[in-house]
């Protein structure tokens, strides 16, 4: 038994989730207890070169060697656009097919047949991948925080933009030479109406709207602004201001209950955690009755971001075809729990922090520096104040390189027998991977 | 049909738990379509005061009401400590019922036992309340990113410690006094051990590393440490360096994949995302080999947060109970899609910035002040600025309070046509709810 994925399109996406089907295959496995296999992948052009190119035989030309195959049981829409992918959904949806999808237009245009085909055909239509790329908001709104009445959602939901965004706000740029800067280097498409006149993260924002509000707003009901009009100069005096200039979406209940959907740049106080999100990373700050306030944060597009969303879908729906009721997801995520032992923390390595209490006399620094280098520990940095007077001591602060615990250990036992070392040396451990 | 759940222990989060379950079940009932129902809340002291009194009705004092209840299909621990909430546990699971819980050493200690004996008797055991209070962290890394190989995940995950800490960086305390400020607060235990030392913050790492790397560390073969030894001196100094201090747990694959998890004071640099999470908030940063970065941060405990990632777990055994395989969660999360006007643009209410591109000329500024305030529009900041040489016009720039757009956009309908203003204002929406 297993579960048989077909793919519709294989371009930045798509090879991203063929990638991981393939390559990823054994840790999955191993995680579910239940294999997902790939079948096919049907494209327009099967010569193009790829991100990733899956072998020749997994590539057809024609969609209906997946949809409506019933060999298998998952459709994951990658095409884009509203046609043919609308058509290509609801007939996978129509002959007992799952849906997965990225396709955030083709939700917020023709969500409402696509998920009425779906309660009627009894299948499932999953779309991790449609907002916010690799952040798995969702699942955080349908499942993690599914008992809140929410307040407000603010989301940053178009990195495009934001990355456009924070170079005007960075480096004084106008927004046709940040425009041309993102289209370089890969962040804007050629033609960016989408991203920059705000459409992209509008469906987006409808589809954050109907998990938090159970209503699926038209996009003509919404307020959608882009950024085309801002200034360096607007951004400029919204800095002297103490804001940064965002494109923002909302989605809220106002004190009378009234449902609020926008979409339009907005000024952020410079402190808050959405004004510091920048570049083409992806935010949506969640408030909730019980839960107060949750953000969650990362790569809302690219290649394997995306495709780690989709293989969410799917492995969930794996899962789900796995067993029946209980034990859909194991308690621990894994199918078996495995021993493994633990690195000793004297293997690990870090940098470390050193604050020596020595005399203040000549040698002791030379002293110290000597024993860490005999334990192959190298120094970043040393800072040496006066003593205070009347002190006799003085602190001696050394921030060292990645070194091994045990030697660090090593130096710093023989360091603190020196005559000259007054007090156990401190330590604080520098974590180099932040 | 309906989902019955009964409580062991109603203390802080038992308290919040009940009262969603007995004030919220409407609105739950509407989200899922399934009745989630309280049965009975087994306390020590039934005339105790909570910060929530359940109708006396609901309390017991004898727990046997609750576990092996046929009538009652979930159990939720909330006891605390070792025992008698593991014996609970396992007669709850050995007597088909599945277990909630919110209780970190419970399964960090016993978690392998605990387990085994859900995996035998079929039943599930939920736990998003164990780590980092309202964040729904276990979901995420259970469901959301769980097609990730993970590369490490670092986190604060003690709200008292980083309570502590934040007042220690920001004002200078010593460790004792911020800690008196943090009892004072509510923020600590007047038994602060088991926070400041490390070991509750331990025992969540302990099931993150779990989640994400399938086994369950002996808390023995961790390296733990906690805050106690940290002093303002230390403090001051990383903040020279560039670093703030932070209670971090971390869990990781090394180079050559051996598994490193520990806990302990950890400098990291003053602008990382994680050094800006203050107070008593948790966070977590996650990183996948497919997703990248996804950092979730909000309230790591409380009573309504630990209450709400509790009731995320029961609505989740309440929807596997309503069906069986497909739906169980359906695709918006909600059982029925309703229609609801979004509000329109012109009546919502935020605060605006204001560029107007004025001639510059006496009474400018008074005249267009004059017709925000005709509108009921009043002013919170006004700049204006010198011209620039050889310019005949200036920039007056607003700031504006609460104001409904409709008035808004009356006054610069009205602004506009004024002779002495030269271009269309430029507006940009404030966001006064960050």
């Amino acid at each position: 038994m297993k579960t048989t994925v077909g793919l519709l399109g294989c371009g930045h996406v798509g090879s991203g989730v063929a990638k991981m089907l393939l390559e990823d295959h054994d840790f999955i496995n191993e995680k579910m207890g239940w294999p997902l296999a790939l079948a096919k992948i049907a494209v327009r052009r099967p010569q193009a070169d790829r991100p990733y190119n899956p072998p020749a035989d997994f590539l057809t030309t024609d969609p209906y060697q997946i949809v409506g195959n019933r060999e298998i049981q998952v459709v994951v829409e990658l095409l884009g656009g509203l046609e043919p992918a609308r058509t290509l959904a609801l007939e996978a949806i129509e002959s007992g097919q799952h849906l997965v999808t990225a396709n955030k237009a083709l939700l917020a245009h023709h969500g409402r047949e696509i998920f009425a085909a779906a309660a009627r055909h009894k299948v499932e239509v999953l779309f991790e991948a449609a907002v916010a790329g690799g952040i798995p908001i969702i699942r955080t709104l349908k499942e993690g925080l599914s008992a809140n009445r929410f307040r407000h959602i603010f989301g940053i939901l178009n990195g495009t933009t934001n990355y456009i965004l924070t170079r005007m706000t960075r480096d004084g740029l106008t927004f046709q030479a940040a425009l041309a800067e993102a289209q370089a280097a890969g962040y804007a498409e050629a033609d960016p109406t989408l991203d920059v006149e705000g459409l992209d993260a509008a469906h987006k924002l409808i589809l954050l709207t109907a998990l938090a509000y159970g209503t699926l707003p038209a996009l003509e009901s919404l307020h959608v602004e882009g950024i085309t009009r801002l200034t360096p100069e607007d951004i400029a005096y919204a800095r002297e201001l103490g804001y940064v200039i965002k494109l923002l979406a909302v989605s809220a209940r106002d004190e009378d209950g009234r449902l609020e959907v926008r979409l339009h740049p907005a000024m952020l106080p410079r402190t808050h955690i959405l004004a510091e999100i920048s570049g083409p990373l992806n935010a949506v700050l969640v408030s909730g009755h019980a839960v107060g306030d949750v953000l969650l944060n990362g790569a809302g597009a690219g290649m394997m971001p995306t495709a780690s969303s989709v293989l969410a879908d799917l492995m969930d729906l794996a899962r789900t075809d796995r067993v029946n009721s209980t034990s859909r997801v194991p308690s621990l995520g894994w199918s078996i729990l495995r021993d493994e032992p633990v690195k000793l923390m004297s293997e690990t390595k870090t940098a470390y922090y050193l604050r020596f209490t020595v005399a203040d006399r000549p040698g002791v620094l030379a002293a110290i520096a000597k024993l860490l280098a005999e334990r192959g520990i190298s120094l970043a940095q040393v800072i040496q104040k006066n003593p205070l007077p009347g002190q006799e001591s003085v602190n001696l602060v050394m921030l060292t390189h990645l070194a091994q615990e045990k030697n660090l250990m090593a130096a710093l036992a023989d360091s603190d027998r020196l005559e000259t070392v007054l007090a156990p040396t401190r330590l604080i451990r520098v974590e180099t991977r932040l």
